[in-house]
């Protein structure tokens, strides 16, 4: 884990967020090679979705909401830590944190001050909106989870579009929590990206959607993102986890360094949303099928996964040390750490190298770089040794290196060199595109 | 403009934001439609920037920040408007918009209670992360610009990239300002999307980069979205609009319906942001030339454009009535809607229809548009005569619709009809892609 964050800083993944100022707790910025994994998980997540899929339609709702939202779908009231006061030093804890007798005492764990009863704090970021600061009709919130923007639009999505039930409406964006504890890198962070679809189903077809969808999301992962299988797996939701709106809910669980955790959530919600914001808003929320004309709040599947936790996963599931060679008296010789990112999502597809920087090589490797930019990510390196190009191609987890060497002036051919296997073919510098296309589809990762 | 908000809200482009709780002020929701335009803008921006110059390179910088960093940048003290409060009705109001005389007597116009002295209200949204609400040391914005993102991180990106001065950081993201009046649309929102490069040259050399990418930025209006010419124009700052840090700026302006206004800033903005953080964070912020080895802080040519805004305009350019034919009597005969388009952001690139829902041709346009979903978007639409589905395509401005009739059982041949000249072509069903490719490229919109 420390190596990754160490490649991911010093590659330009992953920067520490408001990092010259010290940090800012819980926020990270992604850099030139992690803005492209990041833009390519997103759209390999939305060209499953909306590409593929005649029934499901996207959708992009704002951040900030009425703040009526929150008190529908149960966060004004619930989405919150219990929370303890030190009368003394003023320091909070939570309450569940911390030694259950300084709770029984009121003894601050800190400097023995008195502490408060335990109070909950909720995890929503409030601002005020208008020029009256702090008055409580102006609070509006940081939206926590993206998903209630797609249940206020679904009458929206109905009246403006010809889908009928089943269909689904899939949106990618931020969302904040005001975590006390942040960890582990990437994986719980107080800003945040998910990419959900809400899928509107009739009530009783709706067990039968969610084993549909359970395949269809473990499926993207192995085939999309070329996550290794071994290190994914269903959680159910015991009766004890289940959300009081869930008739049954399984996590997409992803074996991080530090233990099997969630990756995404697959959820059968009921019509819980719906009713909800009905309620609230007073507005008609049912559907009507165009064919029976039967009236009903349709039952909601969703596939929550992250986008943030993705780009974390897709680095740790693709990071390799691999020893290449071993020295006669018995120590690591060649050696390199890969990146076996699959080339949907590899932030650059190709590296493109002069064999030398001259005999008229740089140029006609500049000008074929400027030829494939307009298909690809691609980058032109020139120096230092073939062997170290390489490598640092290998390290950010491009999938093919092309060479132009002597040959490439009398036949148009270069070499094309394969990160995982490291084999090299000689392919009409021509024909490029087509073989990289082609050698895209069939990618599969060796274990 | 009001017709084209009913046809946003209709066909579903456009939203207003929390709409079935009665809107929230200056947020709005991006439709299917929509968001399909916009994503496609972003990206044709993205492609423009980072995926044509190999010395720009692309940054996702996070929404929340150090609160230094809006000292440092000066929006804590400065970016802010006069507001006077009622002491007895208790209203707001933004001191320069109301009667003069109403500040100088103290009279509150709604109620005649007396006013407070002006102060300054900042735009900026405040909240609080960690658990201590309300306390100072826990205050955090919401970015109102994307731009300090870029400048705080220009130091990673020197040291884990291999880019040399001059080069440039691309970044797309949300902003946020407490804006008293949005109005227009989404000309004017509390929460917005920006498209931020910001180019970081040699001093001295800044002038003259400010023009080469005055001339890119136009054509890439011109171009890649297909604006006419004619509602494009440079407006330069004036001695007293030029902000202190700026050495010059222009506005690329947008004829709007309601006047020409801002679409995109370009600024040479000196070395000032660099230094302030240099300032406040006390770390050192200057590059060395890798050659000549001196040392500065780079000047920064600032083009900034904004997402949502681009969508408004795209929006209002491609809208058009046409009268196709005259009755006998001189009333109007056959017309349209049409939406012009680039066929680079249309929502949706081809409508595929069978001219019957019989003799299997509904079967052959069904795997015809699972084909080619795998390219575009495209549309399967079997309902209605075809007359009312050209017009249906043609006011979402879907470039392209293809016709499977009953000569495509013969010769399997399709319709190709084109949404602006309404001619007709016929295509091998084989040669859809790349005939459609091609048009793309050739596209010109008749003014």
């Amino acid at each position: 884990m420390d190596k990754l964050i160490s490649l991911c800083k010093r590659r330009g993944f992953i920067y520490q967020g408001s990092e010259i100022y010290g940090g800012l707790n819980g926020t990270w910025d992604y850099g030139p090679l992690g803005v492209e994994l990041k833009r390519n998980i997103q759209q390999a997540w939305w060209k499953s979705m909306v590409g593929s899929h005649a029934n499901i339609v996207g959708l992009d709702a704002a951040i900030l909401m009425h703040p009526t939202v929150w008190k529908a779908s149960g966060h004004v009231d619930n989405f919150s830590d219990p929370m303890v006061d030190c009368k003394a030093c003023k320091q909070r804890f939570r309450a569940d944190k911390i030694d259950p007798s300084a709770i029984a005492n009121k003894k601050c764990p800190n400097c023995e001050g008195e502490l408060t009863d335990p109070r909950q704090f909720n995890l929503m970021f409030k601002t005020h909106m208008g020029p009256v600061a702090d008055a409580d009709d102006s609070a509006v919130y940081l939206r926590p989870e993206t998903a209630q923007g797609i249940f206020v639009n679904f009458k929206n999505v109905v009246d403006t579009t010809r889908q009928s039930v089943p269909f689904g409406i899939a949106q990618v964006g931020k969302a904040f929590r005001n975590e006390i504890t942040t960890k582990n890198f990437i994986f719980r962070t107080a800003e945040f990206e998910q990419m959900e679809m809400q899928y509107f189903v009739k009530p009783g077809t709706d067990l039968a959607e969610l084993e549909a969808w359970k395949t269809k999301r473990l499926n993207y992962y192995h085939q999309n993102l070329g996550i290794l299988p071994e290190n994914l797996r269903f959680h159910q939701h015991g009766k004890d986890e289940l959300a009081h709106y869930a008739v049954d809910a399984y996590d997409i669980e992803y074996h991080y360094p530090f233990g099997w955790e969630e990756l995404e959530g697959l959820h059968d919600r009921s019509d819980f949303d719906l009713r909800q914001h009905q309620e609230f808003s007073g507005k008609k929320l049912h559907y009507q099928d165009p064919i029976t004309n039967e009236k009903y709040l349709p039952y909601v599947i969703e596939t929550s996964a992250g986008l943030t936790r993705s780009v974390l996963i897709t680095l740790m599931d693709a990071y390799e040390e691999q020893t290449l060679t071993m020295n006669e008296d018995g120590t690591i010789g060649d050696h390199r750490v890969v990146m076996h990112f699959h080339p949907n999502i590899a932030p650059i597809m190709a590296g493109i190298f002069p064999l030398m920087k001259k005999e008229g090589l740089d140029t006609i490797a500049q000008e074929l770089t400027q030829e494939l930019r307009d298909v690809f990510n691609v980058e032109y390196d020139a120096s230092g040794a073939i062997g170290r190009r390489y490598r640092r191609m290998d390290e950010i987890g491009t999938p093919y290196c092309i060479t132009v060497d002597h040959q490439t002036k009398e036949d148009n051919t270069v070499t094309l060199r394969f990160r995982d296997s490291m084999e090299q073919v000689r392919i009409s510098k021509n024909d490029l595109v087509h073989h990289i296309l082609k050698f895209n589809r069939e990618y599969q990762r060796k274990p």
